[in-house]
């Protein structure tokens, strides 16, 4: 695990600040069973975690400055309405960012980590954005708007799990199972948005 | 296009049958720069759709009776309440299933495409389940489910691009397309799933 994660500004994973997921472990496991999940897909994870340890730092300055910046519909959540940049709150988040790719690849997907998902969700809902920071920033990312960049994360994250000489086939295999928790996260992270629209009715 | 479109049941693309999408061209434009979806991922779906044309009976039966089928929480969407088999909803719901396939990566995305992206959500809520093949099944499919599945449908779709021969760098350049389809879709089909909730607020 990232050594310095009780360290990251408003990195709650496992405490008592975060609320207890309304999707059940059972949830997750029927999720688990619809993307194929499995233990194969648990060990390379693990061994994608250790391959992007020293890289997360570069990932999200690639994904927030070489890509988002340059989206201006993207780049606004981490701005004031007025467009003007809010440095400590995107500093703040992109150490939160880089620990999730971690906890992505390290974390067993228990409780806590269940728990965390709808943490990270409601953290983007007009329910909790900008709190954590005190940022005075847009009310909420579109969910939508989530689930096209997954597309991105997915894609850009390639040639980092290629980065330390694995086999294309272990690479392909730590893909797959970095893709299959995406699905699941993007999954989890829609219940909190319906919520937000009514007691969760159809998720 | 695929020759016999018209006559697949209940199949209503393009027609007055089918609702204006209440996401807007502007909302796809949005997905398609958050996605990166681009020009050239427009040729390789072209690409992709000459080499899956004649596999798409062979791509939705390894996904509905290889995958689906053993899975039961998945599977219940196309049978009785009871658990007995509907086979004409599952045949008539199979060709329609081969044609998304097909439009996925031949249609342009248009104001047409956008209004059956909306559909084909609706068919799987609450809404419009069941109503086009008159079937007495499940009431709805969990969006999450939908999301999951998609997981599996990007990585099984793969070895059905690299079925007629073309180099590794072509594949890969078709698969990206796909997935950012996938995810422009995903973030589409969520809209009617959270507008079941309430009318679209964080969408």
């Amino acid at each position: 695990m990232h050594v310095s994660a009780t360290e990251i500004p408003g990195y709650t994973y496992g405490t008592p600040a975060v609320g207890s997921s309304s999707a059940s472990m059972d949830d997750l496991q029927r999720l688990k069973v619809a993307t194929g999940f499995n233990a194969e897909d648990e060990r390379y994870l693990q061994l994608a975690g250790a391959v992007l340890g020293d890289q997360v730092e570069a990932i999200v300055k690639h994904w927030r400055a070489g890509i988002i910046a340059g989206i201006p519909h993207l780049a606004r959540h981490s701005r004031k309405l007025d467009g003007s940049p809010l440095p400590d709150y995107l500093a703040r988040s992109n150490r939160r960012f880089e620990q999730w790719i971690l906890d992505t690849c390290l974390r067993p997907y228990d409780q806590d980590w269940l728990n965390y998902q709808q943490e990270i969700a409601l953290r983007h809902t007009s329910a909790k954005k900008n709190q954590t920071d005190h940022a005075d920033s847009t009310s909420h990312v579109p969910y939508s708007d989530i689930v096209a960049f997954v597309a991105v994360l997915n894609e850009t994250i390639r040639p980092y799990l290629q980065a330390k000489g694995h086999a294309e086939a272990e690479v392909t295999q730590m893909h797959a199972a970095w893709c299959k928790s995406m699905h699941m996260q993007m999954a989890l992270w829609a219940k909190p948005y319906m919520e937000m629209e009514r007691a969760g009715r159809e998720w």
